[in-house]
């Protein structure tokens, strides 16, 4: 039996080492082979961990296959501070873009596809892909407040997760990369007036000089002139 | 041949006549059979029409699906007018969360997981659905610039979209029926305040007596009594 042999060969390892590794074991799995075909035996040879450790945890394989793309998607560790609510925004879902554009985003699709057709299997396999996310909003979201950048009475989880959603929305139906533009776009058109109210991250916004002079007294500087150097959306 | 008889022994019909009843037929087919079983001699069967008058216009069935998907969705003739943006948009996003709780859910749900699995076919086989609901809530959204709601300026695309892709969102993830109040929160939290710029929409909004108080003179008063009927949002 390999599954058996696994565990003496390889250093013992528990706990969140030696969930790392089934996790990342699982996503490469998943991306080379598809949900379908995804066994429970071919992950634990790969992360060289016993099939136990992995029915143990997740006693299915879209258990295991969901788990695996929540692992993969930025969590709070990269909610960066940016210094401002619109370069945390932007950093985050460049990181969400760029996961979906890799194995990842691969192995994303697989679990949707999956849940699209069943979805009452998908939700007795856990939470969605995404909570990890909206878990990283919260925290930008928060800085924000602190910082005096927001009303904290305007956060909601709907509107947090609008840019995300937007975000995944161009994922399935056009598929990955996601065009940097169009996540600045999300950004600046919805994800931050949501939060800001803000209307003058308008498309249709005016030219840098004029914006600065419109903007609210509030507004630092340093939002303004790196908002004049993004690329302008495209639609 | 099957096929050959169906176009003598059923009405002689053509042009849009003909293609409502190839669509409607598609879309019964998947969503009895599901896309990976849907055969076009079948859906020609079904409409009594020809497999020639359905190859002419959709050369695979991955295509005629998402066709039947479009045909499914409200269109211009869904977005009602009811005097208020919040009323339209309510209405339109009531329309999309019934579809997705019927079979044109179901058949989505096929189109979109095979869409996730093979995005450059989807690419291929046309326009992702959604495209009649972005038309219908560009009307929505023209006619509370008439009237006077809105500021054109703050109108994007990506911003309608915003309440369509949270819905969307809540189908994929967690299945339909959407629940009313989520259609509600989401129009509330999110569509309505991305166009009007009305931080009141929020899920902490203040009691109705507080809120028409707040609420700028130029709010109709049949607006706030509405808001006031709504269900809270439920997160």
């Amino acid at each position: 039996m390999t599954s058996g042999a696994d565990h003496r060969t390889g250093p013992r390892r528990r706990g969140s080492e030696l969930e790392d590794a089934i996790l990342t074991a699982a996503l490469d799995e998943l991306t080379e082979v598809g949900l379908a075909e995804l066994r429970m035996e071919r992950v634990a040879l790969r992360a060289q961990a016993s099939k136990a450790s992995l029915y143990r945890r997740w006693p299915s394989r879209l258990e295991l296959a969901m788990a695996a793309v929540r692992h993969a998607f930025p969590d709070l560790d990269a909610a960066a501070d940016t210094g401002s609510l619109r370069g945390d925004l932007l950093g985050l879902l460049r990181g969400v873009a760029d996961q979906l554009a890799g194995p990842a985003g691969q192995a994303l699709a697989a679990v949707l596809s999956e849940s699209l057709l069943d979805p009452a299997r998908a939700g007795r396999a856990g939470a969605p892909p995404g909570g990890t996310t909206l878990r990283a909003l919260r925290l930008v979201a928060d800085r924000a407040v602190s910082r005096g950048e927001i009303d904290p009475a305007r956060v909601t989880d709907r509107r947090l997760e609008a840019g995300s959603a937007l975000l995944r929305h161009h994922f399935i139906t056009h598929g990955a990369p996601v065009p940097d533009e169009i996540v600045v776009a999300i950004v600046d058109e919805v994800a931050l007036p949501l939060l800001t109210g803000d209307g003058l991250w308008s498309s249709r916004r005016p030219a840098p000089e004029e914006y600065a002079r419109s903007s609210s007294p509030s507004r630092r500087h340093d939002e303004v002139s790196r908002h004049a150097r993004c690329p302008h959306p495209s639609s």
